[in-house]
């Protein structure tokens, strides 16, 4: 066993990997070597969902194929539907999208197989599923009854239909779509981690993307985006941005270690464990989102946002990520703030599946933990032991 | 970033750790110190659940407010029973067990706080909750209603009450109680380092068990529990092994690297990524489940398994793990073979929290992946994409 040890394994290599190339000194993303640049501009959800399964872009009649598998795979199963709607109501999103996702395994018809053409119907099965479960839920939660899918639709332009009821502009669809693309997928982040984890004890897809969620779920993670838009909200006109930044880096200066190492004490939206300039994906959100938000007539929250972005610049050294200007988006595209993380798995499932795919076959990921607990100390039963005062023993 | 790595992150030190010490080459397992074989025969599982959590084994008070506790969360919220009644039938019990903790999340008191006093709530809820589920489902599955727990009973005892309908004898208690002792935790396991990984994004303590039981699913994992009992079952009579597992390791030997890396190409109950020796919790059920085997009058599976662990220690190198003499156990306490696998996940839960508690505040677990992708590429928009022969790109 090797002796020293890297917390939270920060930068040591757990895998090999064909998907997606991460340039955090020079603030590159590629999928499949192609620039996350150019995709979001020029490629839908769909093609990148099969490159990055894949590993080549598709043809224009494998991409139809592929749509209209997919469009199919976003019907939910009534029982699925029933369930959902027994769920209490004031529970965070995630926890709908979860618990659905682990009950629509039972429903899989390759649930019983292990063998690779399984695999790939049930990821893309997911890759529908999901998008199905975080509309539907928006919808049973607010009363409402889910929307069904129209299959023949793209995927951002079904998701956005089942979300609201009604046909969505095409400068909305546009944004999703985007927003779908840049979302799709970023090497190791915790919750494809961990759907590599389970994947690698040779268990099933919905297992492995149920776990992803989890992790998602984690403000240290997905959690991030939701906490932006909290706090442009908060700031509410560019004017204030000034003074709330410098007021929040000023309560950060004070903190003890422990607390700044609390997600929240953090401005949302900055920083990265990987990026050290500004995430490649944000320019293009912020162009996307300015856009859009002019359109919707918000455009104050992206001033408010420009505000921000100015000072964190002038007063830090942290580089913005992916979370900041998808606020804009999200609040622009009239996504409630609690379902942005779910919005977020919407499109991270692209990225889950195709690791999820990679990792199968792969080895158990199993490490080990450096023991520093209590050395070999003689059993004592319980009628022997003396009492303790009250309260957690230390550990 | 490291240069080479470690596939599967093998003998990888991923955290620090207080809770479990295993010592591979030596076949030696403590908990906080402890000696397995002196829990085993000394302490209860409620007693090995405080002790893995706190640090120190409770006095006689601890362990009576404990139980109490631990008594009151063994009951379920309706709703979520009425779920379970709605699921197929058909499924592994995993999936029902998976999906019901999942659902349990959104009826947990301290869902909303991220405190420590409310995830040692939480966790303690957990603890009560999937010896609940698990038993449910199985009566659930058989069209049966769930039996109510009995709060005042030790989880071991209430855990096979729940089961079967009616009050079990003390044997059965005291070989279900070693059961759960032994299989409460070790260490990185998949399950446990899955269930770490989700913590660390600061996500909830049933996103981190749902992620748990995902893995465990797993046929490299707590799945192979099954799996020795359907071998044993197949043999049928101990003068059966020696041709049966000649005959296993001989289709071994012909088989090619990638197929002998199919979690189903192994003897199941031999091997271990980290004991070199028979694992230390062998011995232990080998006693257990022969004394319950003799009084269950299913003795014959007993020596089926010795007669099978006589041929493996002749002819091979391999080190008999948990899985192996677990299997008689379970056949004694007249579980059902897809129903081993989920009382594995009962005792680890305890395993699970502890890990859970001692994760949060500690770093995101987020490694790299080494690129072994196309180099970067020019994009080309669908309309300039030439037609590609139909099947799935090489990757």
């Amino acid at each position: 066993m090797s002796v020293g040890f890297e917390q939270g394994l920060r930068d040591v290599i757990a895998v090999e990997s064909a998907i997606c190339q991460v340039d955090g000194a020079a603030g590159r993303l590629r999928y499949r070597g192609y620039e996350i640049g150019d995709l979001a501009a020029g490629a839908s959800f769909e093609e990148v969902t099969v490159l990055l399964r894949d590993g080549e872009l598709p043809d224009a009649q494998a991409i139809s194929t592929f749509r209209e598998e997919l469009g199919a795979a976003r019907a939910l199963p009534a029982d699925v539907i029933g369930a959902m709607e027994a769920y209490p109501r004031n529970i965070h999103p995630l926890e709908a999208v979860r618990t659905a996702i682990s009950h629509l395994a039972m429903y899989d018809p390759d649930r019983a197989s292990t063998g690779a053409d399984s695999l790939r119907r049930t990821c893309l099965r997911l890759t529908g599923e999901i998008a199905s479960v975080v509309a539907a839920w928006r919808r049973i939660r607010d009363g409402r009854p889910a929307v069904t899918p129209h299959p023949a639709l793209p995927q951002a332009e079904d998701f956005l239909f089942m979300l609201s009821g009604k046909a969505p502009d095409r400068s909305a669809v546009e944004a999703m779509d985007a927003l779908l693309v840049l979302h799709a997928e970023h090497e190791l982040n915790a919750s494809t981690f961990a759907a590599r984890v389970v994947t690698a004890t040779f268990s099933d897809a919905h297992s492995a993307v149920t776990a992803a969620i989890g992790a998602l779920k984690g403000p240290r993670h997905g959690g991030a985006n939701e906490d932006v838009l909290a706090m442009l909200e908060e700031i509410g006109v560019p004017e204030r941005a000034e003074a709330y930044i410098a007021a929040r880096l000023t309560a950060r200066e004070r903190m003890t270690r422990a607390e700044r190492a609390q997600p929240r004490a953090r401005i949302p939206g900055w920083g990265h464990p990987v990026y050290l300039v500004d995430d490649p994906r944000a320019a293009h959100l912020r162009a996307v989102g300015r856009r859009v938000a002019e359109q919707a007539g918000v455009a104050a929250l992206a001033d408010t946002a420009e505000a921000v972005y100015g000072v964190m610049k002038a007063r830090t050294e942290f580089p913005v990520n992916v979370d900041f200007f998808s606020a804009v988006l999200y609040r622009a595209l009239e996504i409630p703030i609690d379902l942005c993380t779910s919005i977020f798995a919407v499109a991270r499932i692209a990225g889950w599946c195709a690791h999820i795919i990679e990792q199968r076959g792969g080895r158990l990921i199993r490490p080990r933990a450096a023991y520093v607990g209590p050395a070999p100390r003689p059993f004592q039963p319980l009628e022997t032991r003396a009492a303790r005062p009250p309260g957690p023993a230390a550990s």
